[in-house]
């Protein structure tokens, strides 16, 4: 069987269209902007208030109703990690985010979902739970977090010579999650416990592209200590 | 930019060593299977006994120690959607399973994620909760039905002329889904009530290796009703 060609390439027009819906507190709505501005897609941003989402997010994303989505010449495509393999196939300049090999593709796609799925959950429920709850949950997360360190020791990057798909997913993982402990007042990720997940991303920030996509820590704390104390008075 | 190749191609060989590590009743293992029974790719099956997991079982997916694991020349893939895309890129004889356009990809991997994420795990809510938490879980997955219902309205297949990807997923969750509300006595899932999907669905009947791979259904709601009568007790 002959080698397959498995879908077109797009060269950047002066007739496409491309836009980004998201939030900018959203590790999920950043990483898509970093891999269009990894692959120098230009993009239109357009900021969503979460709490008075616009009928405009509504009519792209109907089914989640939720960032981030990309608009690509009137074709709405939501889901950051679905978004991100959309990005790579059709722009197929570099960085290539994904290897040619299907095992090598497999396992970026089964620890991209694990980041997702595992570790921005269970941080989910760290920050809104309390107590018993809350301990079982870092228990959860430290736990998630040994298997990721496990996974990327002795890596430059997941999985290849150069920044991919699971670097720009794990990414903003540090940065927020860095964020988040430090306005809760907890310890779960640091340096010293995790020394090859902070070297891994550390790397990555060599990057100017990539140290210029961090959330900027201070409104983001500001941010989270609000949400934090929504919670709180809620939850009395 | 020219046309890229993406990933290489395999022929079978005798060399070949394909496992599925699976549990009868579980649709995420069925999928597998019938995915590689529709390619004709030969396979070793190994059921898992799931209150008693094996060693083996563990060495191939230490992550999540959860079915099915495909292992393929010594390599383990585990998580359902990351083998179907993993099988497709393997071996490219008919049927490819997911188009070769990008946008038709991302709508594809969109759904099969919508079928996983929201119905099949509201429905584990529906199966092991009661009352009021029962009550909300049944409307949270009708309202999830709706929207797959108004997606396959009027398409034969999901993303093409022969089956694929998403046909494959939404497959047993069908069968999986008709027992699990017979065993309950609840009706969520009607021809009647979901036409279009009952339509789709019985299209691919026709092809005798979908139709063959069924669950058993007496078995399946002898199981099923073990289950739920272990649930009931424990949470008296």
């Amino acid at each position: 069987m002959k080698w397959r060609t498995i879908f077109s390439s797009k060269t950047m027009g002066g007739d496409e269209e491309v836009k980004v819906f998201g939030m900018w507190a959203s590790p999920y709505s950043r990483r898509v902007e970093l891999a269009l501005k990894l692959k120098g897609i230009p993009y239109e941003y357009i900021e969503e208030d979460l709490s008075n989402k616009s009928a405009l997010l509504i009519k792209h994303n109907p089914v989640h109703q939720k960032i981030p989505v990309l608009v690509h010449n009137g074709k709405s495509i939501p889901e950051s990690l679905v978004i991100l393999e959309y990005i790579d196939e059709t722009w197929r300049n570099n960085p290539i985010l994904l290897s040619q090999d299907p095992y090598d593709r497999a396992m970026a796609r089964f620890w991209a979902k694990f980041i997702d799925e595992k570790i921005l959950s269970t941080t989910r429920k760290v920050s809104f739970t309390t107590g018993k709850e809350q301990e079982h949950a870092i228990e959860e997360v430290t736990e998630q977090l040994k298997l990721l360190e496990n996974e990327v020791k002795g890596k430059a990057y997941f999985g290849g010579e150069g920044i991919g798909y699971v670097d720009i997913v794990a990414n903003f993982l540090v940065f927020w999650f860095g964020n988040l402990q430090e306005a809760l007042g907890i310890n779960i990720f640091s340096q010293h416990k995790f020394p090859f997940i902070f070297e891994w991303i550390q790397k990555q920030l060599k990057i100017d592209m990539v140290d210029e996509s961090r959330i900027p820590k201070d409104k983001h704390l500001t941010y989270i200590r609000t949400r934090l104390a929504a919670f709180k008075s809620a939850s009395k």
